[in-house]
């Protein structure tokens, strides 16, 4: 079996003068663009240029809305009420849409970012507020996938908004599903051997090995790379056309 | 000879904690809300409840884009390039038009803030900048009347885009059909008789008495009011009801 | 006995060209004006403003240093290393200390705010960070009057730090000393009297009352008030008058 | 004969997660550190790390402030009053006055950046407004050295201002003392021997020689370097060595 697991990747996270990430040299190798709204970085011009990047590598663009927070780059959590959740998501996937009809483009799903993302999967109410802000866009909403996926669907469902299930292809799993902490020893792959090898299981067989060697089946509708230096985009190349090997380039 | 001009007003500036004007008093009387969206003033939730306010009383809804300058609240020129000007369009109409549509309703035209407006009208490649990007949304570009009109008129038709013109309630205009310089004395009118009487003779001649005294024709869609106080809010409730006198009511 | 207790004032709260608080009417019957610094409201031309009025009428002024968050007022807490606490407290104490001197007055103590007043009586590392970068204004830190004040002078200590410690004159106790909870019913004071009175007995007899009815000891330099209608402001200057009565006025 | 011109260059100029500068590799070579006050870029956390990294290598710190536009990067000009331009000099200044003095040193300099610089130089009312907030400092201003240094000092002697000259090492100057213009083919030197010829000859016969072959007498107590990339550091460094092979190195 061969499913068709498409790569996501953070891309548009450069502000003003300032430069982060080298989304010309990822861009080609990655299916799916999540592009920074101007909450926690990004900005409208840094944007624009995104999505033309996009278009021409043919990227589906996504969305990455995240809190207000360009010094802590949205990975701290800050309180928001349901209503206020609903309407930062509006406001910046509704600002990355118009910018991609400018480019004669369209976004294609929504991925929170950073402690957004973190909250969404912690609190249902967050979630909610999430779902029903997306629905409005009639495109998808990326969430982490874990053992508790059908949870997150009951309440989509409620909002007619389809899910997409992600792993992540460099960090350890629990046996609950979960990511283990960062603070645990092992829980981030450094090595190109154990991301290239936990990507190739969940392609093959669906299935991640757990921190304590257990294996566990794990829905991916799409894999979240990382493409920070050159070692790392040579290996989503390498991935990508594993990928893509026995199916049309995308 | 009646015209069906339309009142318009700046509406939802405030930011976070900080409350500027009396929307709720003022909404009722007005035709057209032009809601901040974010750069000069508002945020996502001021928006959001200005969206609402506007529902309740079925006032027009506008997007009211500005320079990203909260501190100087959009009144200070900032160098943009045009297709900088384009894409600060688009992402803040397009937050206000996914606010609104979260809320049940959509913008109805735009209207660009401040000094980001008298670039407008002093710089033809700026206007063209903002005809650009506005006209993605299907909506009208609100821009000032002036003896000049064709001149805007056939950069907007390049870009299919419809203009709606303006007046301004409480501003003397000069011979050349542009509005008088603050810095000149008796160019801005403090007297609710001297606003009173402009409305009326946009109104009923569709025209203004200039500065020196001459009668000049000037094409109005829409009359610029300000309800900073409760004096002002008075005058726009009369000035309201005269124009709708023969009329339904909005 | 009569003791010296000072009132103090959160002041210097606008932004650009939105205003918060009527400063001019309350800063002649406070005795400290605790002034925003730029991160959670105010801004240079405002903070400039706002000490000019304090020495017209000769009011103390403090630094009121918060967390980067305009949007939501400094309330909401956002995590920090405790260098990062220490870096934002010099950051914004020492631009108010430079707009003082350049108006030829200067700082006479920090008092945090918001979440960022409440993160330091919650957690010690903060409020040590914090005491590390006041220390060298030379000025003391204002902090929250509780049954633990000497854990919090133990600390001070070594940084060579004098502690003012507050009272709340709006708030109701619990018999350890702390505030009682927003959320529970008779916690915050509306009416006049109950606010008179909490200052009258912290005044006369040091003491509070708590929500359960019993007498508490609380040592108290200064008292909390907060003037932002009419009601309250009138409340302020008869607190003052008493407060001053027997003494010089300030 | 040969006169002790120091190198500065600008440092500090990341923002939170967003890195700009190789302040690391740079920071040695230089004599002088203009460190970005968190209005244009850089932020609490990078000034206090560039303020250690500059006493690590005993280099001089001075306070770089800007116009508060981090998309800008503080490279266009914003409207402003004398008043308002003391008091953002102030601010920033102050804050980063009192980073110093928490690491224990103290700053030794002020150098306006971006199209505050170029305005201070067009201006002297802007001009006059800085030197009106330097002085209280009691650090000297550092402006571009031109043939109308005199009109600066001037001003700058009726506030007890010291003003100190800079000249570039990579930029054209035309007959009348000034940079020419950007535009202008051959303004910006890009050959490394062009910047180091300029330099040696500033260095050893206090001239420049004009963009139309003029030799220009300008005084010059500093020089301004970049140092963005490996090949500009090995100038800076190389130019280092040659400043300082007669003395004793910084």
């Amino acid at each position: 079996m061969t499913t068709k697991i498409l790569l996501n990747c953070d891309m548009g996270e450069s502000f003003g003068h300032w430069k982060m990430g080298d989304d010309e040299l990822v861009m080609e190798w990655v299916d799916m663009a999540n592009i920074a709204c101007g909450f926690h970085a990004s900005d409208p011009h840094v944007m624009s240029r995104t999505i033309k990047l996009a278009q021409h590598y043919n990227t589906q663009i996504g969305a990455h809305p995240g809190y207000q927070d360009l010094i802590g780059f949205g990975r701290r959590s800050i309180a928001h009420t349901p209503a206020e959740i609903s309407e930062l998501i509006s406001y910046q996937v509704g600002a990355l849409e118009a910018l991609c009809r400018f480019h004669g483009t369209s976004i294609k799903y929504v991925k929170p970012h950073g402690a957004l993302y973190n909250d969404m999967m912690d609190n249902l109410e967050v979630f909610e507020a999430i779902a029903d802000a997306v629905s409005d866009f009639q495109v998808p909403l990326m969430i982490l996938s874990s053992l508790d996926n059908q949870r997150y669907l009951d309440i989509a469902d409620k909002h007619d908004l389809p899910l997409l299930f992600e792993a992540f292809a460099d960090r350890a799993y629990t046996s609950n599903g979960r990511l283990a902490a960062r603070t645990l020893s092992g829980s981030v792959y450094n090595h190109s051997d154990d991301i290239y090898n936990q990507v190739m299981q969940l392609m093959n067989y669906g299935s991640v090995t757990t921190i304590d060697g257990e294996r566990l089946h794990l829905e991916a509708d799409t894999i979240c790379v990382h493409g920070d230096n050159p070692q790392s985009i040579a290996l989503i190349k390498k991935i990508n056309q594993e990928l893509h090997s026995n199916t049309m380039n995308k």
